[in-house]
């Protein structure tokens, strides 16, 4: 709960050797530090970077992962769109105008991603987020402050005061887990799963014609075209789509306004509204205040069903991706019914030999999102009174799961779905091969007979016909004329 | 797949001692048998039982987790549902009436669950349902032949030509899948809820005038009402009915119409849509036939989808119930703002300890709820080309969870949450002694003055006013009049 | 916490009405009534049943999930064991011999299944399972009381003061949990492994020289032989059996002697270490008192242990089915390596058509233990101070899965994995069509001569050998001599 | 497969365009170029890395999730380690000692971490890790040459022939994913979890004079010693510490020897175990050969009975975590028996408010373990045949859990359990507040009269002293004689 920050007493603090000892996990920093403060004292801080004393005294307590732990990259993005919209709402609010235009300036740059290397926290901090909160708050101040010509640490412009005015972590950091999602969904997520709808769409209607043996139990069944085997696909893609967005709705509320405990205490009537219409405009996306701001603070119910949705995206493309590498498997001794593009080389000494490595990503990438929709639910439900403090956790699990799903489902249309062809030639030999196509010889000789031919088929490794013919059962025209795959594909008129 | 089913060739065949065997893990049956008949033989059948020889061999070849484990009711009662309605579709299209409406007649004795102890089949069986699909035929045709005077195993109504005419289980189970869910959260699970949400909004009503301490981290902060923190609640559980209520949709699709492989063979046209309007009138429920067949055979995405949903509704619970658990913790050493009714003998000599057993009872379910999704999770995404083979198990994951929640929401309500009533006097003891409503006096006496109050408060575990008036302050009817939590509990104008 | 249940006071009341009530989800019950009393009161019971005051208010209080829902029959049992042996260690502490016989004579009753119709209780109550511990005294102390000629309710063998003696719920329901569950891991699911592990290694020795096709992203590879792979199985197998003997020693630790807190409050020294003897002998297993009774009352650790043991086993048999039925599918467009038993009617016209159902109720199985051991993580991870209140949960969960895991290895075993058979010729048909049998001709001819035959065979669909000689590389004779797939299935000299 | 590689042959191949496109989700590398091949022809690699052709194929081929999705770094390293013990092992069985050397000295550099960024790939590629084992191969192979005064791409050190000598990927990769987490366990996890085991049993011994109030079902219960309440933590971490070493054996069982499919083709006899033992030499570790080369290629089981242990370790410190931050909650309006230490700024306006920072980053750990051990669970169950293809999402998995656990346990107690401080004026006013010490009058006045004295107190709010004065039941010396919560925290004599 950062909402009170005002204060910057001095009193003992870290030496530039703590701050050394840290840099063994993450990437070198500079030699030359600064000296930042915080209510609990000065601190020193590496020159170079923009951040303050609270950021840096997280860096020191929380050195958990290592470097490929930070806080992804959208939240801090959507801190800058959200510190951004603050400054413009405040400033409606009596900020002076100067410092919010400041502020404006420096938010933008972090939104746009320009000053990444200054958010150095991982995910694994406070729970509230408070943390990288305060990061935002001191890399704007301080580089809002260089703006009108300050230095840095001088804090003439205020992380607190300022930057983070009529705000509390507590509620900027659901506010910026909800828009940093929301944005790889639409961006990323919902695009790339539309393309990969429309290639399996596409080779729906370009394989409509293959009529093929059908499968069920794993084992030989009734037949039908290859290219309604592929809607099935498609539509579970269709239908995934649909169900990301259904929970959008939620993912577009946001808790900006309810400050420390959900009440709006230190805000102005009308600042929650304001502030979530300025984040639409600036997003164009049709964010909204949250209805119920203790809702918002002390739970992610809206995280556990967007993950909800993923890890059912996820069940669907585990499916789509086993039957095509077990469609595709071979090259001789398999299914062999798909052709799966050649990417890499399988072995050198195997052609013909394809793995299908983009299906083995892509369901290593659905295991994941199985496992974060696990991790998001364990955390959004151990939440205590006014505040859920998985936060961070929850965040990065969500997004985790969005770019997987989203960059994984682009690989896979890319460099799979788009060049899988049929082979014809393999379908047509095991579809007339199939000894249940007797059943379309019921209707002429009997069930009895039509068991005849099959049993002797299967006892002899004969095809039907043949074992149709020896038992004098029918002539070779009269088989053919009766035994046409084509028609079992439908219900009849 | 039994669509085929139609033989009735002997040989061989199980003794009375199979059955026996089996015995010892069921209730004992009658030492009486009958012979049945299916393609592998004749088969002795308890002669006080309906079913027939293809459901006793799935009793003696899966003898897998006992009595409890049987397919859960609802999916016997759909059956009944869905087999009558079968019928009366199949009138239209040629079947005898004579036979037709005796099997409508026994098929709505099974809807009504008045034959239930003629469905022994467990859970773990063939992954189609194809058993209880069987099962289910079995006992609708004897029932319809003694219905028409004829004896059970004469097959004079026939379970597979008759029953389960123009259809295969691989689109009857995946329909009485819909069909049992979709009646179950309509009639169990949305209600409880529903009535849950009522109290929670009421208490919220009930508590809107008292302030008390909020808590984040755990820790106190600034206050906020108790109906504050109570309508946090009530929004959950109206999201969570929204959440469930948003994947009806796609349960309200029904296989039906797919036959073996989702194209249809051995149905006529129209078929699909003429049952599932026959299916909506029976349940008054709005069931459309599946827009696409090979998806809803293939794959149980919508009870994924649907099953992300109730552990949603499970994560708010469980955040709920540890609320009022923790808030009703004491009677002397907790947090004591909450007075949980008293159902039960806690102790026998501490008067005053209420154990928060239905909270227990709650939470405990909303564990299984998120184990259960991740089996259906699971199970959802192994399915093999044309059939998921996990359908026992993704069905009765679901309803276990629908019928869990539903009870437990009722049992808490009516149990707890109803009687909850508010202790005002620790409530408001606990607010008044609060440190942070120093915060208060930052604009008269500035804040550093303020902090100086506040840490001689902590330091001499005095009150704020005591320390105020000891350091000179201000006046006892200044810090009276500055220091009133009720303004503390929104945004100002 | 009932350790201290002793009073007996009147007041109020339910009616024999709200008894009914509850009938309706259960079986009905006798209309007859019997008065019982705790400190809530008198309270109206079925006449017939043994239970007493307190396990009827449950019933009522905890109308969630019926019938199916009750208690694990292995829990009653045990709860059987651990109240004898406490009589039999409470009469070396004092107890009234005349009446710590009867106890102990109506435990062994319990203990021996007998009295399972008089544990009606669900598992979704009190999280310390008091209910159930309140059940198990009640019953003994009117049916010991009965066994020294006294009527039910009288109290002449009190619930609380004799049968519950030094006990408190929160250390005998932990007991149980272990004694439960030790019980039935050694009796049910080792032996059921162990069998499966003998019928893979039999396999494993019958297929020893049927060498095949190896398959690597499920691609064709380099031979092996059937029993190597089966080895691999069997392997596992054998490996899932050592993982879960090893948490054992956990489980054989017992709470008994905590009492309320972990204390041991109201118990005599050594009255711990002696019950856990009794215990042991009583079972034939190795029980001792555990180390810390704090951790033994407020954590279940042990529980997610062993859940993770069975979650291993769980993933090794989804893996072992998987395959069994991938190279067992056909019978003519599948892999048809192995020919699975038949067991049921497939289908009546499709002769050879075997569903591998066996392999559909384990793998359905195995999705459900994973999804326990998520909900038992969720329960034992949410304890707070004292006592961890999922305890009914976490006991039940295990319980399911060590049941339908030692079940389903049994069914497995018997009904599929003794019948297997190799398809030698399809195997052999495979293997000699495949391309990388080439990798044989590298010394010989040289990589890129190799690689040329196995390219034109691929191209031209032609065997290696017709590829090699069309190409001239070399003569019948010497591809004969050279690729021998027997030779590829280890390490060279 | 990688084993057979051997071949080197042009055909097109991708231009620097297609390279550049990748550096826009990776940091910017040189615009210089140099080229490589592989089977698939020539290919543009940047000319300051010692990645050759497939490497750069598979960053072209996964563009998911960018950089921090990279193969983590203990990966990388024992890739090091592993080749530098087959290029010793291959010396003994011909390799040219000069290669072999150099082999030898550019894998040690890897080993050390000099040459991470050469290792661009990421988790999300081919399911068998192939491309990373390639990577591996490529940048010692060009490093080697280096060394040898050779050009990179030119091949005079081999990639295939001489780096992965007599190994597949199919083998390799398994085994650096054991001595990968076999080091990390042994490294970090152990001894962090070890140093908290010794803090949080160096606190039980502190606090072991410190009588408390115990609380169970969150309610007052009988007392105990705070030093026995953390011995209750500390036995969880101690047997934390031994469920993670009881995995340590199958995990110490390597795959290298098995090849392309377990059968140990392309190795000589003896070459699986002399490789074990150079890497136990290399690595201080019990590593042997795997037992059973099938199963060590075909399922990852040890890993996920590792993650079961990893799961049971997380929920330990879940719970731990929780009680300490309710324990410590506060410091008005919570539990506040702990102090907990200050670390950073909680808020600058309520001197006392502590976050419990580290309880919330350490329990959005566990959340995360939680998670990875279901996805885990999922990719182990879904191997196919000689395979799993799900190698480097478990490798990583596990990896991520070990670290978070190992790096949040150091944190947890050097920034929290080591400067816990009990707060002893509040356990003991909380303690003797406490009604249920009446338990302690009942051998003196009776139960009914005890009964009497604490229904008195709650109801009128007095303590129980007051209580038993005012009723007349006994003196007040007597009280204090009586009432001694010191004497109820174990069993009598």
């Amino acid at each position: 709960m950062a909402v009170y920050l005002v204060s910057r007493r001095a009193a003992g603090g870290s030496t530039p050797l703590a701050a050394l000892r840290y840099a063994t996990s993450l990437r070198p920093y500079s030699t030359k530090f600064r000296e930042e403060r915080d209510t609990f004292g000065p601190i020193n801080v590496p020159a170079d970077k923009l951040w303050g004393a609270q950021t840096q005294r997280s860096l020191q307590n929380f050195d958990i992962g290592g470097e490929r732990e930070r806080m992804p990259e959208p939240i801090v993005r959507a801190f800058g769109v959200l510190k951004k919209c603050a400054a413009k709402v405040n400033m409606e609010y009596g900020l002076d105008p100067t410092i919010g235009k400041a502020v404006m300036q420096a938010a933008q740059e972090v939104a746009e991603g320009k000053l990444n290397e200054h958010f150095p926290l991982v995910i694994w901090q406070t729970g509230s987020g408070t943390q990288s909160n305060m990061n935002a708050n001191e890399v704007i101040a301080n580089r809002a402050a260089e703006i009108l010509g300050h230095q840095r640490g001088e804090k003439f412009v205020h992380p607190n005061d300022h930057v983070n005015r009529s705000q509390s972590s507590n509620d900027t950091f659901p506010t910026v887990m909800h828009i940093a999602s929301a944005m790889e969904i639409n961006s990323r997520l919902i695009p790339n799963l539309q393309t990969l709808h429309a290639a399996l769409h596409s080779k729906s209607e370009e394989f409509k014609d293959i009529v093929k043996i059908g499968r069920t139990h794993t084992q030989d069944a009734t037949p039908l075209t290859l290219g309604q085997e592929f809607s099935g696909y498609s539509t579970q893609v269709k239908y995934g789509i649909e169900r990301v967005l259904l929970t959008l709705p939620r993912m577009y509320q946001l808790a900006q306004g309810g400050t420390a405990v959900g009440t709006g205490l230190n805000t102005k009537k009308g600042f929650d509204v304001k502030i979530a219409a300025a984040v639409a405009e600036e997003t164009k996306l049709p964010f909204v205040t949250a209805e119920n701001k203790f809702e918002a603070l002390a739970a992610h119910d809206a995280f556990v069903q967007t993950s909800g949705a993923l890890n059912t995206v996820a069940t669907s493309l585990m499916k789509i991706a086993n039957d095509i590498r077990l469609l595709g498997s071979g090259p001789r001794c398999g299914l062999g019914e798909l052709i799966l593009p050649e990417n890499e080389p399988g072995s050198s000494i195997m052609p013909g030999k394809v793995n299908p490595t983009q299906c083995e990503a892509l369901t290593m990438v659905c295991a994941q999102v199985m496992g974060n929709n696990v991790a998001i639910t364990v955390g959004g439900s151990n939440g205590h009174f006014e505040l859920n403090v998985f936060k961070p956790m929850i965040a990065s699990g969500l997004l985790h799961s969005v770019r997987l799903l989203g960059d994984a489902s682009a690989s896979f249309e890319k460099n799979c779905v788009r060049g899988i062809q049929a082979n014809k030639e393999r379908i047509s030999k095991l579809l007339h091969e199939s000894l249940m196509l007797v059943t379309s010889l019921n209707p002429k000789i009997g069930y009895d007979n039509a068991a005849a031919v099959a049993k002797t088929a299967h006892k002899e490794g004969s095809t039907l016909k043949e074992a149709a013919l020896k038992l004098g059962m029918l002539s070779s025209e009269e088989f053919d004329t009766l035994v046409v795959p084509e028609k079992m594909i439908g219900p009849t008129d």
